[in-house]
């Protein structure tokens, strides 16, 4: 039987400021990415987010981001690669600590927004974050981008030693090179509900259909999903119940 | 042989700003506390204070103060009880994890400015503090105030089952019911090198002299020292010699 | 013909965060407190809120608050008179900034949450507060407290000079005193619609009804209403329709 | 008799951290660029300095940054255009109140660190920031970088109508095209006191000899000097002498 992990980032609300239906999309994931109070999240956010993940017996990451709430953490900001590495450290064990007081054990780290982009780009930020990771924990998941892109990303942490997970996007265009059709261009983002569950089946089953309708093979352990609003819940719950329709058991990363 | 510890804030520089003289005060004390981020330190100040607090041999402890490096963590803020233990959470993990990062293991907790101030007032503040700590290591060193003022603190790390360290400051004057002398009294804090350490040796041999020249009983695990500035770092370094030159070993809290 | 001002909290979003239904609530009130960035807000969010504001000719005010975002400014914070007299140019100036590039003019300065509960408080606070706002400009007005409990922030205001506009709550119960029941007693916040709109009305007319009954006077020039959710902004639309019916006329505060 | 400005970063202090010899190099100095609360600064800083440069005759100058203390503005950050615009609006208003306060006018607006460097590579930055400081007050100095380098910066500035002030730095090495050599490069700064001082006076004449030993024009109106440490307010002492022994006029920019 085929195992896949459907992901979602969660706890993203950060003091009075709430984001994210983080409790109706739980119910649908088996891995929860959970910001780590530099681009989102705060101590009582993550608390409560670890604590809902435990009871929901869905794995849990760090997301660490940029030191950027103003940005979220989707601004480009140029740290040297030491100022990256102890972001991560920090970050990390922030979160582990939560994990440790609700007997859980963290899983993976996937990093947030224009950090991921950044290590997508440039194997000096790629290797940072590895770093940072493997020197507090070689047992965390490395959720890197799947497909052609992501080379840099996966070696980086492969050669650091760290077990790296690969990452698809169900509700996004692929060119036939295996890349993220680049948001600005149009048909980036597949809303269609049916169409999405689909191509999580298609990735799940190790391929994808491409904007120019080829089938290309792409190696991939967890799908990216969405709990922003009560569509994209929707779409998770839609994506699990094509899933399991089709024989393919819903899991944490790492657990096969 | 009798056993003291000597214990100095440090890591409290921020990005660009350098506050503190740990390089030079490092050599000369058993015990750091190492700032967090919230009032004070970044990541990057954090691993290299824990790296060099290996390098000494000095026993690392946790700083976590108020989320207000504005303020510097020396501003009363009305957080609540949750808030408070949750941010202890997160603090105390993110410098755990450094230390781990260094092979060291981290010993102890001692909350900074404000929060140690309300701690000593109010016993759900202590006692929030105290869960915290409880809830990520049994094995961490509370530090407390020495005397009649430090009851509450002590008693609520205690009933939690925390191993608390008493505290006192050999620059402070004390009052005969064995409290400080609020900083707005003059002749509160105590300048003269040789009377610093006679205090310090003193307070080492289980008492201090207060302000009315009578001797009053104190239990004393460790002394807070400063390393602010050239004087402040000499007035440690007497403080050393003159317990050493009278049998008094100085060495980490609870390494007895 | 009777005039009273309805003021409401705006442009509290955040970066990726939003909060409140500005622009639904922005057709039914007269005057926007607009946050500056301490403990809400964002310079993208201010210009948007201050135009917004200017296209409904509504009046523009600072809703300065204490520098913690994390606690949306509603932790009291043991700030200095310094501190907060340049908290408050700092705020007030940058808010002004804004309604210099649109055109518009600040009319009013509403100390937030837990600054302004100081202000009531403490006539430390509340004179900081009023200096920081006179040695901006005199013409500014300062939104105290209507009743009993306003007296001290109110007389400071005055004393300095400032113009002082009394504010008072429709949704909230008041003792026969004239003084808010406390937020932790059981009816204190009123959630009927009509009811709510009645206060307003009597409030208009210079008197509310107190929890035992009885009908105490109250000098008011300006209401508080909020634009949280869409049972609010009801509310809002709700007491504005039933002010004008009672040849009420709703208008920015100060303009007679 | 000709005249030169010289331009210090000030204010760059944040609650207990203290940066800069402010006091030391305000008597030297004819412009000061003082910080905005971003990168650096906070409202006390802001009002205590803004205070200082008004008893000393200094010009008065913004000097926004991005928002990130952390890095104290010196990492580029992927701002939109927007952003940029408002943040120095919320930037140049607060400095603007504080300069009311004092009875001072603002006179100029000079961007910080990786804000600069990123307005004089991208013309879309450059007049981001051009049309914040536009929408304000069009009379405000734009401060931008002297030689070929600058020609985007002082292009979008003028562009918009904006009086613009080109600024070079005399300890710093300059290429035969007349553009500064980059701190990788050995040489790239210069510290001897005196050859600093003949730069900045060859500069108040309109040229400066390039690394290859040749003479370039470049024209300035104003000199960036630095106030760090001693040894840097020194340096200021001795160019401000040098230009004055030799009938040049030290005086704000402008005042011609």
């Amino acid at each position: 039987m085929k195992v896949i992990d459907l992901n979602c980032d969660m706890g993203e609300s950060f003091g009075a400021y709430k984001l994210g239906m983080d409790e109706q999309v739980m119910k649908h994931i088996s891995s929860a990415n959970i910001a780590c109070g530099f681009h989102a999240g705060d101590p009582l956010v993550m608390d409560k987010t670890v604590k809902m993940a435990v009871e929901s017996k869905v794995g849990i990451g760090a997301h660490p981001g940029y030191p950027d709430l103003l940005g979220f953490g989707r601004r480009n900001m140029a740290c040297s690669p030491e100022e990256i590495q102890h972001y991560l450290v920090y970050q990390v064990s922030a979160i582990k600590g939560f994990c440790h007081v609700h007997g859980a054990k963290l899983s993976h780290v996937k990093p947030h927004g224009a950090l991921y982009l950044d290590a997508v780009e440039n194997e000096i930020i790629a290797q940072a974050i590895a770093k940072g990771i493997m020197s507090l924990d070689p047992d965390l998941y490395f959720v890197a981008l799947a497909g052609k892109k992501g080379e840099t990303m996966r070696r980086m942490g492969e050669q650091l030693g760290l077990k790296v997970v690969y990452e698809a996007f169900p509700d996004r265009a692929y060119t036939p090179e295996g890349t993220l059709v680049s948001r600005k261009q149009p048909g980036a983002v597949i809303s269609d509900p049916d169409k999405v569950a689909q191509r999580a089946l298609d990735m799940a089953n190790g391929f994808v259909t491409a904007v120019d309708g080829t089938n290309i093979e792409l190696e991939v352990q967890t799908l990216c999903v969405h709990g922003d609003n009560p569509g994209a819940v929707n779409l998770v719950a839609n994506i699990r119940k094509t899933l399991e329709a089709n024989d393919i058991k819903v899991k944490p990363m790492g657990k096969v």
